[in-house]
């Protein structure tokens, strides 16, 4: 019997309607012959909500503590969803993240999944139940909790699809699939029916929130089939799928943008070897993810250095840069929390040239003025003032996308 | 080091406020020199705001997916808790019930205690770390999540302090100890010194909320010495006391009500051998508590039996009397939820005769009818309309206690 692995987003599961429409469709397709594993974000809204009271209590709360908080989300709608199939006289079980020794590494908030032990689940499903279990959180080695960081469930989901060997992982959230850029900003995007591995990531670590990067990854790895569809419509959404030379590959494949991060600037720091790596362990150690890095040589012997990090970490990562600044004796520390990264993303880049200068005329000529430039084989990211943010993005989309043939 | 476990109730850590105030006073407490270990329940509220929410989904939730559901209400609280300490400066950890095995039985929503490891906790301790432990909560040897029921942190709170031999279990609530009885029926309810543990029971299981009776069980057998007090202010509250023949017994303690059960009576049942088990079996195999029972002979060989239930349980109860009725060829069943059972207690009603009659007179001089009548060694119960439970409560308390000598 094939098996298939759905995951539900906060969207999905936000009410107690919509949890048991979910389990309607969850019903619908074990009637259609399968056996399901359901793996369920915390309601929309849920998460915020946890992590505002934490920091009601701590500007910086713990995290052991915090991700102990947070797995209750997951763990609230993990409950009522089994309780909604059990209302439809489904048999169902929920498991969470001990339960079915999803181990992860011990990085609270962003911890990454080790194995996952299939049987408990595997005998569930041999009974005849529809099993559930709570995406986003996991156990580490001594049993302490963890989380897997924001979209993590969809992590969750492509690791028990894995594990389990399913016939495909379903990944159910609130638009049709992936757009070649955010439909809200831009009325001509277009829902893209395949879409590759490579493209996605670029696509996520760039500001398309539709998918964790994680969950691409192991996805790729592991030749997860992943569909990513609307749970309100039975229309089919977007496939992730492996690269294949044969296939016709456009440019540019979506346009995407990120207004979570900061730029910090350590200004004219006296440039000699190893200042990098005095600048970047301690954040390193913090588990403040660096993105971009931009360093520019002067000729005084001294550089400026500018980085972005996720907003939320970035008064963190002031308080430990300010420290390391004194120490290697930078003038200043700048910090700049309304930025946007705007990027197009396509594996066509790779054998077309000429897609960056296009870009940056594309911008000047809307008088973006672009502050850092941060390139891949498939991707190009600019950071921009924030306000120009839906500016650049239906530029870009129109003379990319929109109107590829007069490029 | 002596070691202390303070156990806080919902409203006293019903908000974040009210957290950080009881992070404070836990601090004081280690301050004082002493390890500290704090059990808590979810924040006021919380816990009907999830049982709503599963009652949205199915009439009779599934008892072990409604375990898990309400688990999530202490987890929050436990690390809400756990943020204040460490945002006060201190060093705290927080447990779940799976971390710190506290071994239940399969009941669920009514779980009993097997054991705990207190291993973990010991470890942390001798660490300097504050242990901050979900109540209510355990798992089965299977790693479900199991619950204790209504007050089950207090009993968590209790056997944790056996557990770990502590000096004191601090039970903190929202009133300033046991009173003789509720003082928003009678303004002359008095706070009692001490309360002997078998009077405490009688209490507990005839209404007064202010311990669940398992954990006074569990404090008589391990005698663990248990003080019920205030979380908002700093005045001595109630000792739970073993019976000591020296001490001066007062006739009456306490007067408590219940307004939360339902009575139910099989009508005309034809009198046999084996009636009860017939009627009681499948009603024990459903988990549901009775209470009172009373069985009427007629003289036509038929019997009325009337027996009280917790209301929450009342609809699943008839379902099942319903059943049986048939068979047994019972006339037809009757409910009626809108009852209450108003209940004297004290260990003086051992050595005094006469007590019930008096209780008697006093509810019929008020007009009050009584339906059913339960009596032990040191408690009498009746059941009453509903409407009449103040009424007979502040006559009750103003001849038994207030008026003592008058008696």
């Amino acid at each position: 019997m094939p098996l298939i692995v759905q995951k539900y987003g906060g969207t999905s599961v936000g009410t107690v309607e919509r949890i048991s429409e979910v389990a309607k469709r969850v019903l619908v397709t074990k009637q259609g012959g399968n056996q399901v594993v359901v793996v369920v974000s915390a309601m929309a809204g849920e998460t915020n909500k946890l992590l505002a009271l934490a920091h009601q209590l701590s500007e910086m709360p713990d995290e052991r503590e915090r991700d102990v908080l947070l797995a209750a989300g997951e763990q609230v709608s993990t409950a009522l969803l089994t309780l909604a199939l059990k209302s439809l006289g489904e048999r169902a079980r929920s498991f969470l993240g001990h339960q079915v020794r999803i181990e992860t590494d011990s990085s609270y908030g962003r911890a990454r999944i080790k194995s996952i032990d299939s049987n408990r689940i595997l005998r569930a499903l041999k009974d005849g139940e529809i099993v559930v279990v709570a995406g986003f959180q996991g156990v580490d080695e001594e049993d302490n909790i963890t989380t897997l960081g924001r979209g993590g469930s969809d992590t969750s989901a492509v690791a028990i699809a894995a594990a389990l060997n399913a016939e495909v992982c379903e990944i159910y959230t609130d638009v049709e699939g992936v757009f070649t850029t955010d439909p809200n900003i831009c009325p001509t995007a277009k829902k893209l029916d395949r879409i590759f591995h490579e493209e996605m990531i670029e696509m996520a670590s760039t500001g398309a929130r539709v998918l964790q990067i994680r969950s691409v990854e192991l996805a790729m790895k592991f030749s997860v089939p992943v569909h990513i569809r609307s749970s309100f419509s039975e229309a089919p959404g977007t496939w992730l799928v492996e690269e294949d030379q044969a296939m016709d590959s456009v440019l540019v494949s979506g346009v995407t943008y990120d207004k979570n991060e900061a730029k910090i600037t350590l200004l004219k720091v006296p440039d000699r070897p190893g200042l990098a790596a005095q600048i970047f362990s301690p954040i390193a150690e913090a588990n403040i993810v660096v993105d971009m890095i931009i360093q520019n040589a002067s000729e005084d012997g001294t550089t400026d250095l500018t980085f972005t990090v996720p907003k939320a970490d970035y008064k963190k990562a002031i308080a430990l840069v300010e420290k390391t600044a004194s120490v290697i004796q930078a003038k200043g520390v700048t910090v700049d929390p309304n930025i946007a990264k705007v990027s197009i993303v396509g594996v066509g880049m790779r054998t077309h040239a000429g897609v960056a200068a296009k870009m940056f005329q594309l911008l000047a000529r809307e008088g973006v003025n672009i502050e850092m430039i941060s390139t891949s084989e498939i991707k190009i990211s600019v950071v921009i003032d924030e306000k120009y943010t839906e500016l650049a993005v239906r530029v870009l989309h129109d003379a990319f996308i929109e109107n590829q043939g007069n490029l």
